[in-house]
């Protein structure tokens, strides 16, 4: 089988180290050529009895930008009104989506009804569709952050709208909404953790059975 | 920030190719300290709202063994009787899981009343800390590989039992159940291709709004 070297595995943890959530992004644009090798990262992802279930929209068009923006922006205001005191005035400070500046901004299905794979793995555990979503949407984020591009994954929106307002097919359910993009600033230390909204844990634990 | 070489990229790109679902697994066993490194990578994973949610049980103790492989084994079968003729023959000639044989068992867990992250980011998307978990795990899959670990990821089980068999505690919800060993053969091509039940799409189609 094809071996990785030591190096290699040093770098690859580096580039888990440095692939954050990005929230952040300069107005240049992203090279196409340099978006489409990234985005071929999704073709080899592992699915679900070989389904293969990821379906893309880019959002492109000012009315489908600012549907998704307009999505954002209420459920964001929803959330605040869940927090009080102390933490309702850091939740106000954090900038969580980087959705008006992000040049290239895509949103990311499951297709619930395909027939590909025939059902195989998903019998008893249905949510194996989204789940290989999550999975190929992660080997382009890595692809991506190896190429220097920042990557966004924005969960403040209500889905089935976002869905209807991208005129999407019914059977696909929203998993991912990905802002893409050159950050503007870098670091090893995720955003929430520097502006004091939470820890990380200083390890992992397993029980054993 | 860290810059990443066209090699790195180039080799980053063959590590996901190479990366499959292994479901046959050598005897030999997995030294623990390698074990821990690509377990690491589960704490470089994103996770909504730095929530962290994910929680791992070691299944190495006989009964638990019994339990997950007798589960599978039911669930197996009863995915069998949804399939007729051809495809049923096709099924039943597939082997899905490397239960009996990989040296390293893992259940995935996802701790759906975690405190962790105060709820950011899963307001309107509650499923977003099952994806987090998933996330986890393709960071491992990949550290794994980069290492020579073969990783399985099994879903056909019934989740709600295994977390019983495995007395998990009542907020854990299964995401995923990995085996993990030295390959037995290496190739890039999906078994499930290799044995005619389902192929590769040609490319990524990519819609536009």
């Amino acid at each position: 089988m094809r071996a990785f070297s030591r190096d290699f595995q040093d770098d690859l943890r580096d580039l888990m180290r440095w692939r954050r959530d990005v929230r952040r992004f300069r107005a240049d644009p992203v090279d196409e050529a340099l978006l489409a090798e990234a985005l071929g990262a999704f073709s080899l992802a592992p699915s679900v009895g070989l389904s293969e279930p990821w379906r893309l929209i880019r959002v492109d068009g000012a009315p489908a930008r600012a549907a998704a923006l307009a999505n954002f922006e209420a459920a964001n205001a929803d959330a605040l009104k869940g927090y009080s005191g102390d933490k309702a005035a850091r939740y106000a400070g954090l900038k969580l989506s980087g959705m008006r500046e992000a040049p290239v901004q895509l949103a990311v299905f499951s297709d619930e009804e395909t027939d590909k794979g025939a059902g195989l793995g998903r019998a008893t555990m249905p949510e194996m569709l989204r789940y290989s979503v999550v999975s190929a949407l992660m080997l382009f984020w890595l692809a991506a952050r190896a190429r220097g591009l920042g990557v966004e994954w924005v969960s403040i929106l209500h889905p089935d709208r976002l869905a209807r307002d991208l005129d999407a097919p019914a059977d696909w359910r929203l998993v991912a909404y990905l802002c893409i993009g050159w950050p503007e600033d870098n670091t090893e230390t995720p955003e929430l953790e520097r502006l004091g909204w939470e820890d990380r844990a200083p390890r992992l634990e397993v029980l054993t059975r």
